[in-house]
C-alpha cells in the first residue's frame, strides 16, 4: 500500500538521532549537567550579527511580493550575482551568476544532482569513506548505485588505489566533502590534484564523463590557516553543491546552491538538467527571504574561532588520556579510534560514562568514533572525567 | 551524460512563464500601461502584517538555535499543534500534532506523498481536468502514470462517469484541487460526498485503499459564502496537500503540510513512508523561521476581498462584451470560453491586442482560456477596451 523502501527511511530513525533523543532522557535522570552529549552536528556559534539584522531590514524596505513572492526557478539574480563575485574574489575563479542554481542546502543540491545525471540503472556514484550516511538514501532514490572506497586511516585523505580499482565505464560521479563529516580532515591540493589527474586518465580510458560533486558545507570551518583549495580550479568536471546552514548558523532555513561552471562538459544542459531536476522532485525556488539574507551576509559567518577552541581543548584532554585522535582541520568533529575494534560496543560503554558519542560504522570507518565538538566549552571540561573513566575500563 | 527526461523538464520553459516574459520585454516598447498580463498566479495581495510582524518579533525574542537551527524532520512540534488547533477550531475536525509533516509547499508535500506512495510502475493517480500541469511532472517523478478524467464543462466538478471507468485496480490515488487552479470552481459537499461513494466501493471491489489527494493551497480564498468542504469528514483515505503560499501571500518562502488522517488505513504506516520520503528526495526540514511564522499567524490572511472585488469587476465586464465565463467560487482565476475552439489561437490573438492570458489545453482543457486576477485593479479596467477588440475579430 506504501512504498516499503520510504517506509523504512521514515521508521528507523537515524542513530545519531537516537543518541539525541536518549541524551534528553537520561537528563531529566540524572541532571543535565552529568549527561555529555557529542551526538548532533548542530551549529552552536550564533549566526553573525547581519543575518537578523538584514531580516530586520528587508521587513522594513522591501514590499511583501519582492520580499515573500516567488523568485525564479534558478534563484534571484541578485543572490546569484553576489554568490558568483564573492567567489571571484575569494578564489580568483570567474563564475557568473548562470553558474548559480539556488537551492534548499546541500542535502537539495546532492539530490538534484544525482537526479540530473543518473540515466541508468547501472550507474554509479562513488564516495571516499569517512562518509556522510544521507548520500546512499539520495543516491539510491534517483536510482544509481554507492560504491564506497575505504577509508585511508593514516591521514584520511584518499586511497587512490583503492578509488582507480573502483571507477568503471559506470561511474557517473565521485563524492568528496572536505572539510569533511565525520574525519574533520581537509583534502589537500596534492589530493584533489591527484583525484583530477586519475579521473581525467579515467574518462578518456571509459569514453565517458566523470563528475567529482564537491559537498562543501563546512568549507569555511577550517583552522590554522589550513587552506580549502576550490576544486573548480582542478578539474572540469566539478560541481559544487553548498550550503549556507554552518557558515552562516542557518541550518533550519534550508538555503544552498549548485555550481555549475562553464568549463564543465555541456554546460549549459547540465544546468538544464539540473533545473529539470529539482522541478521533478518538488522545488519551487529557495526561500525567498533567505536568498536576500545570503545576498547581503555572503561572507560573513559565525565566529568560527569557538569552534577552534573547542577543538583544541578536546584534543589535548582526550591525547592526554591517551586516546588516538586524528586532529581535525576543519568542520567540528573529532575523530577518534575506539578503545575495541567494535565501535559500536565501544559508544555503549561510552554511554554508561553518559558520554554520548557516535560510532563511525555508518560512515563507513569500523573502529572509529566521531566526537562532535560545535557544543559548549564547559560540557567538554567537564566531560573529561568520564572519557577518562573510560579510558580505564579498557586499559 | 545528463538525464533528457531532466533536461527537457529544465530547457523547456513552461508556456506561462514564457508569456510573462514576453509581457515584460513587449512593456518596454508599448508602455507597461499598455500591456495586460493576466498570465501568472502570483498573489498580489500582501501578507497580514503579522507575519512582518512576527518576523522582527521573533529575531529578537529567540536565540539563533531556536530560530534558525535544525528543526525535527517532521516539524516542530508547536507549529504541528497550532494547525492541528486552528483545523479542529474552523472545521470540527479532531486532528492532533503527530497527523502533519511540514514542508517546502504543496509542490512538495504533493511530491512526498506520490514517493511515498507508489510501489509499483503501473499505479496511477487520477487527476480531474482542469488541473495544475506540474501534477504529471510530480507523478512521472515518482515513477507512477497520472491518469485525466476530461472536464465537465457545464459546472467544473466531477464527471463521475468518466472518472469511474478510469478506476483500476492500480489507482493508487485521485488528485483533487478544490478551489482549482485554472477554472476557480470549489468542489461542492454533494461532490465531494459522491466522489467519496464511488472510491469506497471502487476500493472494495478492488481489495485496494484508493486515496484522495487533496490539494488545497487556496482553500481560504473562497467567495460570498462558498464552503470549501474538508475532505478528511467525508473520506477517511484522504492526504491534504496543504501549502501558506497563497492566504499567508508568502510564495517564495515555500512553507506547508502534509495532513495524514488517524482514520487513513495504517495511517501511522503512511506518515513514517512519508517522513521517508521526505529524506530520500533531500527534504531535511521545513523552513524553521516560517514555521515559527506559522504557528504565530495561523488563520490570518491577506486581505482576500480584493480578489473578489477583482473577480467582480472581470466578470461583468468580459460577460458585458459577451464572453462566456465561468463565474469563479474562489481561487484566482477566471476560465473563460475561447472565441474559436484552437484556445492556443485564441491566446496568439489575443496577443496583438497586448492581452497575455493563457491557453487551457495544458491544464487538459481545451477551448478555454485561465486570466488570472491577482492583478491590479486598474489593469482590469483599461483592458476591456483590449478585450473589446479581440471579441469584433470574432463577431
Amino acid at each position: 500500500m506504501v512504498s516499503e523502501e520510504m517506509y523504512e527511511l521514515g521508521s528507523k530513525r537515524s542513530a545519531i538521532r537516537e543518541l539525541f533523543e536518549y541524551g534528553k532522557k537520561r537528563a531529566e535522570v540524572v541532571g543535565a549537567e552529568n549527561v555529555y552529549d557529542f551526538s548532533l552536528g548542530n551549529p552552536t556559534v550564533p549566526a553573525p550579527d547581519c543575518v537578523n539584522e538584514t531580516i530586520r531590514e528587508l521587513t522594513e524596505e522591501l514590499n511583501s511580493i519582492q520580499l515573500h513572492g516567488y523568485t525564479s526557478a534558478q534563484g534571484d539574480l541578485e543572490c546569484r550575482q553576489a554568490t558568483a563575485d564573492y567567489l571571484n574574489r575569494t578564489y580568483g575563479t570567474h563564475f557568473h551568476a548562470d553558474n548559480f542554481y539556488m537551492t534548499m542546502g546541500a542535502a537539495a543540491s546532492l539530490s538534484i544532482c544525482f537526479k540530473a545525471l543518473t540515466t541508468d540503472r547501472d550507474d554509479e556514484f562513488i564516495t571516499i569513506a569517512p562518509f556522510f550516511p544521507e548520500y546512499r538514501v539520495f543516491v539510491e532514490s534517483a536510482g544509481a548505485k554507492l560504491v564506497v572506497i575505504p577509508p585511508d586511516t593514516s591521514n584520511f585523505q584518499i586511497d587512490f588505489d583503492a578509488l582507480e580499482k573502483s571507477l568503471t565505464p559506470h561511474t557517473k560521479g565521485v563524492i568528496i566533502n572536505s572539510p569533511n563529516n565525520p574525519s574533520g580532515a581537509v583534502y589537500s591540493a596534492e589530493t584533489i590534484a591527484h583525484l583530477a589527474e586519475i579521473l581525467r586518465k579515467k574518462s578518456v580510458e571509459f569514453g565517458t564523463e566523470i563528475f567529482i560533486l564537491s559537498d562543501e558545507p563546512y568549507r569555511e570551518i577550517a583552522y590554522d590557516g589550513v587552506e580549502v583549495p576550490y576544486v573548480t580550479e582542478f578539474y572540469d568536471n566539478t560541481l559544487v553543491c553548498y550550503s549556507y546552514s554552518k557558515s552562516l548558523s542557518l541550518p533550519g532555513e534550508r538555503i544552498g546552491y549548485v555550481l555549475v561552471p562553464d568549463e564543465a562538459y555541456e554546460s549549459k544542459k547540465i544546468y538544464a538538467a539540473i533545473c529539470g531536476a529539482g522541478r521533478a522532485l518538488g522545488y519551487v525556488c529557495a526561500p525567498s527571504l533567505f536568498q536576500k539574507v545570503v545576498t547581503r551576509c555572503i561572507g560573513a559567518t559565525g565566529d568560527i574561532s569557538l569552534y577552534k577552541k573547542n577543538r583544541d581543548i578536546l584534543y589535548k584532554g582526550l591525547t592526554d588520556i591517551g586516546y588516538e585522535c586524528y586532529k581535525p582541520d576543519g568542520a567540528f568533529y573529532m575523530f577518534v579510534k575506539a578503545l575495541e575494534p567494535d565501535a559500536d560496543a565501544f559508544c555503549e560503554k561510552a554511554k554508561e560514562e553518559d558520554l554520548l558519542i557516535v560510532s563511525a560504522t555508518g560512515f563507513g570507518c569500523p573502529g572509529y568514533v566521531r566526537i562532535s565538538y560545535c557544543v559548549d566549552e564547559d560540557m567538554i571540561r567537564r566531560s573529561f572525567a568520564a572519557f577518562e573513566r573510560l579510558y580505564k575500563k579498557y586499559k
